[in-house]
């Protein structure tokens, strides 16, 4: 078995053209190293919105009590790099990936914004060369159980994104982060953020705004949990 | 005939499910007026990943010359609310939405906002009632002409993304624009930006920075065009 006929395996999907998915598998690098006129880039263009397509569908019909606000922030987190890449590594694609010389000294098929371009690529070309539904099955039995676990609150995304989802259902209202203070050399800032729910004021620190309100975020989720066991 | 069947003899497809069609036309303050459960949101959350796919791939398969980037700059413009506001008029979608009475007097049903948000969730009705294919017949018989007229130069988008195309096509790279000035006081500012192309720089002036880019842009491209007849 060639190592395409591996990947085949792994996706349970044999290809009718094997060119394409060659291209779906082949970096810039390679392409321009071996002077080949295809890489993935156009697939991994259509594969991007093949991808938003199953996953929305699939949030939409199964999940019928939460609104676009919701699904939304979901959404973006299921297609954003760090999700797919991970998806990516499932199959072992950095296995598959064609790459240039300097991309393999530099372990380019471990990066993950590599991994999860070349998912979407190998995502169109299943589209174009089986249909819909073909990459709908290979996308749902990759991601299905973890997107329900996500949703269903069994994984959390990341502070923030929980908290709004909490603050939206249970209180009606979304969280306002607010700079309270900004110290330190312009090279080595220290932010503090402030986070209000009801009566309560959650600070968070980091060398960044953001990171200061995902730590803010983290101790308002902190204190909300503890309140839940204690009840 | 009633002013539903109307609508679907219009984009030629019979629902099976009328109550779904009734959902992608209602409007959250109809909803709201007359206590319904369910406004077209979700619905236009599914379409906007419907409509995507459908453009992306009409895009990917017709202009097989055109790289990743210059499509992608397409795609951004056929779906902006802008154009798909002027699709949902060519099939006289105010008509059809379902209002409450508020937005029915300020004219909601002309809000370029509004129309596309009601296209969306109507395409999202036929693919969930009639699978893909159908919505992508609708969307290919309202708009691939559009799509060609652009592509193809004979429909302008805006300066800066047309300048964009040709510099990348004929030179190789981007345009860059500078500010060059900022007179006149906060509430009446004049902005004048540079974009240079080879040897030559066009000025542009506008109230904000992009209105004076857009403005150098118009320069620069009425520039080439006279070259271009020259020729």
């Amino acid at each position: 078995m060639n190592n395409y006929e591996q990947l085949e395996k792994i996706i349970g999907y044999s290809f009718n053209s094997k060119s394409l998915l060659l291209e779906a598998i082949t970096h810039s690098s390679y392409a321009y190293e071996k002077k080949l006129k295809k890489n993935y880039e156009r697939l991994e263009f259509l594969g991007d919105a093949v991808l938003q397509l199953i996953i929305t569908e699939y949030m939409i019909i199964k999940y019928k009590d939460l609104n676009e606000g919701v699904l939304s922030q979901y959404r973006s987190f299921f297609v954003s790099e760090d999700f797919i890449s991970e998806i990516a590594k499932k199959i072992n694609l950095y296995n598959f990936i064609r790459l240039g010389k300097g991309e393999i000294v530099t372990g380019g098929n471990r990066k993950p914004s590599l991994l999860a371009d070349t998912f979407e690529s190998l995502l169109a070309a299943v589209y174009l060369d089986g249909g819909y539904n073909e990459a709908r099955r290979i996308v749902l039995e990759l991601m299905s159980d973890l997107i329900d676990e996500y949703i269903q609150g069994k994984k959390v995304i990341d502070p923030k994104t929980e908290l709004q989802k909490i603050t939206q259902k249970e209180f009606g209202y979304l969280p306002e982060y607010r700079i309270v203070k900004e110290e330190g050399p312009e090279h080595d800032k220290v932010f503090t953020v402030e986070v209000k729910l009801h009566n309560c004021t959650f600070l968070g620190t980091g060398k960044n705004k953001k990171k200061a309100e995902m730590d803010a975020a983290k101790k308002a989720l902190d204190h909300i949990q503890s309140i839940v066991k204690a009840d």
